[in-house]
């Protein structure tokens, strides 16, 4: 890379315009954004994106899933491009930056590229991906998943939203359901900036997280049943408590994850009386444990520390209890070259950084699993997301933005 | 007592056979009853007691509020009458027993006393109290709340159910709004007998409880507020969960109730997440606690070590707490004279016993705040009531109507 490149910078102003420019795509009162995947909002977002693409002089396609692909040739067309992007859909009362700001930095890239006149070996393509966050329609990260063939086109087109509308007729009622197969547009690897959506980088006065691996996930499903009986008539020895012995379940859950600690989390989130009563014991309680980490063995190691921890409770506290794993995700593991390449990215930017894991599910997670990929995390405010509170400093989004304008040039390569 | 009487004993055959026909009145197809107080149900059972009483002799008057007062002659008509009985109205889903087994057994002590030709010094009074349940109009126990003097007239007149009818239109609807002031009927002292509700008699095979005592109650409605954050990103240490706040509470709330045992029982009976969601640490909780003890200074501790729990666990979990007590009623010391008489019949009477402390309110706490006052209880299969599953046998009511009897004839005394 020669000089001029190594002291490039994206054009902060024109980012921080984008975010703001679409975020009145589905705007709301309190400043967040509610934009549904394939909704009218959603096509007014895209066609914002189709034009802007355009006129940076991309060729924009589209997947038969909505999935949008915006294509930078190379000088080496016979290259698959490097992509960039993330996702532009939010959820029902989301933020401003949640997959908006990776999708409009990557825009910005090639705008910046374009500025500087310069052309890369390989084609960089900006990718928009539908259904990132599962709020209208499951699963979530429907398009990624799709592309890299965990689930069949038709499959996907069927599923429903609530008011049973498929995913089909509404690609159909936006104008988006594209002449591309799913997963015809190659891509080489893939970078994508999003903000943290937790509280580390914050906490630690960090600009920049490496995202080197992913977060396995573990959900089940619980129930405890015990015995409801009479507040004030039934001793405390004769009790079967299904509330007291939810509470050593969820005290469990947190000693477990210390346990493994720093790279596990557990939480349960949900937890349901079935008739609750003031003056009434706790009969039976449903129940829900989320439990996390990015390695393997760990993941492993939750899952039997939790069975164990609900058979010794069961056993002392006199109730039955059921545990059913409803869905299981392995940890991923990021490309380490496009991690290294992160990390020069940052070191040569002078930003502050640290390897980080993400806690939180992304297409990239599905990605990792075709092509070699890895993200670049930017603090958000007190860690929050998935709430039109959220929030992220223009300083530190252009920084995510540069780190990604470096690491894509690393990966696609400056035509010399 | 001669000895005639002492070997006297009700007939358990009519007193089992009044039971089970007044449980049509309101009878659910699992074998409980639905009689809400002051429905029409409860006008046809009233009507059945009415009917049964005049046949065996007495004299049923109606207070204003509907209390029924059925009284039975004695030799001195110048002394108040002993009062015993309980109450017909039930839970929503409730069972055979809990009151019809006190009221009926009360009058089957007159019928027996008029099979036998006794005649007593003192009157006796078969009563049945207006609302115990307090499923259809708050308060509870209403009837004998009022006759003690708790409330005014006018002010329970006035109270709604849900569908809005007020107290004294539904007095009038089934036409038991009395002619005779609350209170009126003056009472000497009052012995109810009533199922246990609760498993201690059952546990250690004793035919007769002997209520030395009533617990006092003291309600709470608490609320934790930690702060809602991802379940993947947001690290352990970081986390201000209201859920495993709420867990040590319950917890807290179990090891306090044991620290003053076996004199204290503590419940959490309802907990509510206000938005959970599987992967969402939980940000905000609304809960219960009910204490009891019968013991004024244990009741007093009880509030000390709730609140200093509380604080403890708010404080090392950085969460905000807080908790209102919306309801207190202090312990019920039943008269030592009438607890003698009842452990006199059960000893001249051959049935294993044990002193006991009533878990739940009735109608007989009320009354001892104003007249020497005591109950007698009976197991109940498993514990079990406010549950159309509620059941005794016919020997253990049988002993308790027995027990009744000859404590009736211990405070009235036999004319000789």
């Amino acid at each position: 890379m020669g000089r001029s490149a190594s002291n490039l910078q994206i054009n902060s102003a024109r980012l921080w315009d984008s975010i703001h420019d679409t975020a009145k795509f589905g705007g709301t009162a309190k400043g967040g954004v509610r934009r549904l995947t394939l909704t009218q909002e959603d096509r007014q977002v895209r066609d914002w994106f189709r034009e802007a693409s355009e006129a940076a002089g991309l060729i924009v396609q589209v997947d038969a899933l909505g999935s949008m692909f915006a294509l930078r040739k190379g000088r080496d067309t016979s290259k698959p491009p490097v992509g960039i992007g993330s996702h532009l859909d939010t959820q029902p009362t989301g933020g401003k930056f949640d997959g908006v700001l990776g999708t409009l930095a990557a825009l910005e890239v090639v705008r910046t590229l374009n500025d500087a006149g310069i052309e890369t070996e390989a084609p960089l393509c900006v990718v928009n991906w539908t259904n990132e966050e599962g709020s209208r329609f499951v699963p979530a990260m429907m398009g990624s998943a799709a592309y890299v063939g965990n689930f069949t086109i038709e499959d996907i087109l069927s599923h429903k939203d609530a008011e049973g509308v498929s995913v089909g007729a509404a690609l159909d009622a936006i104008g988006y359901r594209g002449e591309v197969p799913v997963g015809r547009q190659k891509l080489s690897a893939f970078v994508e900036l999003h903000i943290e959506q937790g509280p580390i980088l914050e906490a630690e006065g960090k600009t920049i997280g490496v995202v080197d691996s992913g977060q396995g996930e573990l959900w089940y499903d619980g129930r405890i049943i015990g015995f409801e009986s009479h507040a004030g008539s039934t001793p405390m020895p004769l009790r079967r408590d299904a509330l007291v012995a939810l509470s050593e379940i969820v005290l469990a859950v947190e000693e477990i994850a210390k346990r493994h600690a720093p790279n596990a989390v557990g939480t349960v989130g949900e937890a349901m009386i079935a008739t609750p009563s003031r003056n009434v014991i706790p009969g039976e309680i449903a129940f829900t444990v989320d439990l996390r980490s990015s390695d393997d063995a760990i993941m492993q190691a939750l899952d039997g520390d939790l069975r164990n921890a609900l058979t010794e409770i069961a056993t002392r506290r006199n109730v039955e209890t059921s545990l059913e794993l409803v869905w299981r995700m392995p940890p991923t593991h990021f490309d380490p070259t496009i991690v290294k390449a992160l990390e020069n990215a940052a070191n040569t930017l002078g930003y502050s950084w640290r390897r980080i894991t993400s806690g939180a599910g992304h297409d990239s997670c599905n990605l990792n699993t075709k092509i070699p990929t890895a993200m670049v995390f930017v603090p958000c405010r007190d860690g929050v997301s998935h709430n039109e509170l959220e929030d992220a400093s223009q300083a530190d989004c252009t920084a995510g933005a540069n780190v990604l304008l470096h690491t894509a040039l690393a990966l696609a390569k400056i035509a010399s």
